[in-house]
């Protein structure tokens, strides 16, 4: 189903942008899992707006209430349940989008779709702010599998064209995957956080917006966490992944890249390290070789377009009237997304994985 | 399941490299879908390997036997089954691999999954042969979108960094997506198409391999097929495409470009078009809003790896006694995938927009 | 996955006996469905404890609260979910079960897959009072299947050994099971629910319970809903009726007395009615063949086991001590619940039947 | 989907009575199991028709033929396609009925669902002859679940009235289950066995038919195996049961009967045993509470309607006409069909059984 994921831990995600609460239901997570609820609400803190001035000023404490599903703060082996009541609600900004979709929205597709019922306050269902309830399911097994020795942790790879540094694809470490969740602004280097953040500023003061990439690692997997074709594991992270609003592109180790290398270029040869482990001296397959985990480091790259809310006057049609016409829209938005972004790929790859590695425990 | 996709329309891919038959069975097909059999082998060939010097010699003629599924040429409402029987058979060649994992494939993953009882053989069920059965239960379906005014179709859009001109997002026509598919090496340039093809021959004299990547259209999508969040067709198409084996990178519409422009770029503007229907002045989206079609073509663009598979000494390891080796693959193996891979990623598409199209119909 | 059910409209019921609320998530609801609340409070009451000396005296206002999927009072297309926030939490009656397993309840195999995380404070998310999200989701489907002129409803055919009058299976009518549905003791035949009723409190008086059996009729239902195999009219119904505690026996039409006739007594002869409409003399087959509705009334019956909670005392065990050992039930128990149980049943129907039908809106 | 079940191993049977081919794709089978072919073929064998006078005289050797999943006759982890080729085909046996549906079956209803395009001949996808495939994939898992210490076993406990003995539901073994497979005609007591066949043979002599009931015990289930809710044993035995062709009811332990009993008498006591394993001293509960196993035998009992084809001349209706006339079938037809669904439950239990243990594996 559309809102739904996974096999074994099978999550679904419900809200709209202005309904009475947003949440999501998981079925099959183990019984036992003991959730920290602190760690998750510093989780929940990186996605949250209204945070700085590089975001929405829209204030939602996105306090997570659990609904069911717990005993004595662990997993019970009943479905979790857990949702944020909204408070800030300002449904009447966005009135005027009714008629006149928004550029870059789901508006005018919904709109047909659902016909008068589509719920277009905020984007409704396709509101960014659903990414909260997908981040309190990855915060919660993120801490799962990271007692299980497995790491999940993104940078911001760049804003409007500022690259940061990338990840070493072979080395990258659990360490430096958990330091980096401590920064304010997501890099690995912090010069060119700086110039990133110039860009935002930049953008915003001429009511426009931008966007940027992400780059996530997965370090501890254990070799053969993924099924064939269809269930590999880049097939499972690109459905979760493309489910995050503003994804347009996806890429694995070398990714597109690779499609202009050499087969011996682009080949990660074997070795035995001095340990005896198999590894690779390259990692341009991003750690996933047939759909399944090789031992190296799962590396992915998403790309995000740039918020489409921008204060800007844009061209637009009555839907009604099916004449041209211009809009300019209201209300508080992101001049660039990428920044909150970080937690829901780090949370789209948790779902996935946990979902896999309980696959793996019975191969 | 792994080998399964789809809701509606579920179709199941069966078979390794060497097994007596591959195959697919696809549940859920509507009833009264009439089967050109010359046009699906005619979609075949495309696929089939063996046709030319770019392409591994191995000949399958690839011949589609219906089990089931059919009465009189149409589909009867019933599961379809359609198999190919393997008839050259080489598996002797592949021996040595047992041991010795062939950089850039799932062996050695496949082979820890599995242990000992992984069917190594060209691939086993990871092997390029699989998509052979993709293609049939795509190839059915692009006939019966065909009939519905839903047209799909490829090109190659670079070889090793030599780049075929581009789809124009907004005025690509069926025409032009089916005059492409008359065509021995399906790109839009000719010129460019014997630059690629110089390349690919370039790196077979150096025992090498070249990897590139494939465009796809769809034109005459109804507006609201797509279902939100993971159900979208960003997601749903990546599910899918992920699953054709080398496919490294993913985008839709401006794709990764769009993460380096404004929104005030980005943006598509909608207007009314001389005939009252809303569409976009520009297709950064790609034809796709919140997971929705926006009635505009939906784009995409896919990355393939150069063949891991290449002549060429390699260094790897022996599994069982933890030792480094090198390795020197025999058998016949494409230079180049990606020529190849044109109608397989025209099933994907195929397969997911059929399945979406279902769900379209009761909305 | 365990907790949800359907292929177009998936429900996920969230909950223990305990918990902060417990609800229901359902995803793929068409949009536009109007929700008459009041007839919605009306359904939920009948199952609703505490209303007469026959059912446990706790007492729940069962208050539905829409978190999502609602604008104006209608579906918008969105995943929908409702909650039941619990008040009245006794969970301290049952401290003891964690060490004694209550006979007839899912205490022990709970408790043994679960491990020390389960939460077995009245029965945790295997509790009967999960069948009020259920029933949420059932009378919103109702709704929508009343509209399209297929109604729903259930009768209490037997308790403890008293028998109503059965349904006429061939001629019963969409007005009969309306008025059903006013009575306060479901029975067709008013006379029988008062001995039923008197067998309730007898068996109330002895610290016992008993248990009965309810029969379920659908009709207005189009030829061929249903698919084929496991996706028949009586796999999904069976589906989704077996996920209602305490649930041991289920037919359909003639069910266990087919087994006792000959071919020629229990075929339906079709003929032709003055209408010119197939239709069948006899209803041996409960309107369904091949798994696919056959025009006539869709009959089923189920068995339900006496209440398991009684409060003579049982022999139990330990757990941790593997002793034997003696237990005394305390808390609110109902004497039978088949009363109640007769809008779960009709939900459990409408849930399937909804999903199947949007299958064939596609046929 | 509906020719589909399973969710760890997914299997997707197709095939019509007359298609080229019949089959079974079982996709996400552990790798390593070892198929016994010779007992495959025994097992195949207590299904197959022709074999003696109580059935129809259709031979079909029914002779399995792999198509992928195996290397050296163990599964290797692909998908397993399994097809039975048709020899023996007599179509034109079946051409009256197209317009003309045969009472009992599904031919009315899938003339309406498939419109002109369904297969009539030989009941098409529903005719009883795709339990073949159903019996391969059970066939398999159960050595598979065997060699687990799981013994699934049942016998025919009614033909047309005529009881046989019962499984002693506290203390039924797994030798007996076992040699129940060595009769030709499975009864407890081969007395009633005689009588069972003398009322077949008077009914076939009468051109009419009987029908019966089946018993099926599932022995050595850990205890926690299934799920909550719709994922129960009762939800997902049913599911799988009621796929096979003229099941119209179903029941676990005490069933239907348990309707009519006291709790306290319907209640199973726990005791610890001398070995200290928590059993209980009665069975009414089938084995299951909450959908789990809780150490006790599996028990659940099967209807079966008599076969509806039968030589008798029966009131039908012209289907284009609309107009009433009388129809003979023609063709072989079993006068009774439960003597050979006994496997066919068996295999029913064991693609459950097996899905859930794999669940339970990572519990």
């Amino acid at each position: 189903m559309a809102s739904s994921i996974g096999q074994n831990i099978k999550m679904t995600i419900f809200g709209q942008s202005h309904s009475p609460a947003i949440g999501v239901t998981i079925d099959g997570l183990p019984a036992g899992i003991e959730i920290d609820s602190e760690k998750l609400a510093g989780f929940m803190a990186r996605r949250a707006p209204g945070k700085d001035r590089f975001s929405t000023m829209r204030k939602e404490a996105d306090e997570v209430q659990f609904l069911s599903g717990l005993t004595d703060g662990k997993t019970n082996g009943a479905p979790l349940c857990a949702a944020i009541f909204n408070k800030d609600q300002h449904p009447k900004d966005y009135s005027a989008i009714w008629d006149t979709p928004r550029p870059g929205h789901a508006d005018y597709a919904a709109r047909v779709k659902y016909s008068s019922f589509n719920d277009p306050t905020g984007g409704g269902h396709f509101s960014g702010r659903l990414t909260a309830p997908l981040c309190i399911a990855g915060g919660i097994l993120m801490q799962w599998l990271e007692a299980k020795g497995i790491t999940i942790g993104a940078h911001i790879a760049s804003v409007h064209g500022v690259e940061d540094e990338k990840f070493d694809r072979v080395n990258v470490t659990a360490n430096q995957l958990n330091s980096l969740k401590q920064k304010a602004f997501t890099c690995i280097d912090d010069e060119k956080a700086e110039k990133m953040q110039a860009e935002i500023l930049a953008a915003k003061g001429d009511c426009d917006s931008v966007g940027g990439t992400i780059e996530c690692a997965v370090v501890g997997l254990p070799v053969g966490i993924g099924e064939p074709m269809f269930g590999g594991l880049e097939s499972r992270i690109a459905e979760a992944v493309f489910g995050i609003p503003a994804v347009k592109g996806l890429e694995f180790g070398a990714g597109f890249e690779a499609a202009n290398m050499y087969g011996s270029e682009n080949n990660d040869e074997y070795y035995c390290d001095e340990n005896g482990e198999i590894r690779t001296r390259t990692n341009n397959c991003g750690g996933i070789l047939g759909g399944i985990s090789n031992s190296m480091p799962l590396i992915f790259k998403v790309a995000f377009k740039p918020t489409p809310s921008i204060a800007k006057t844009q061209n637009t049609v009555s839907f009604e009237n099916k004449t041209d016409t211009t809009l300019n829209i209201k209300g508080r938005h992101d001049p660039c997304i990428v920044q909150r972004a970080v937690p829901c790929v780090e949370a789209a790859a948790a779902v996935v994985i946990a979902d896999l590695f309980i696959s793996h425990l019975k191969d």
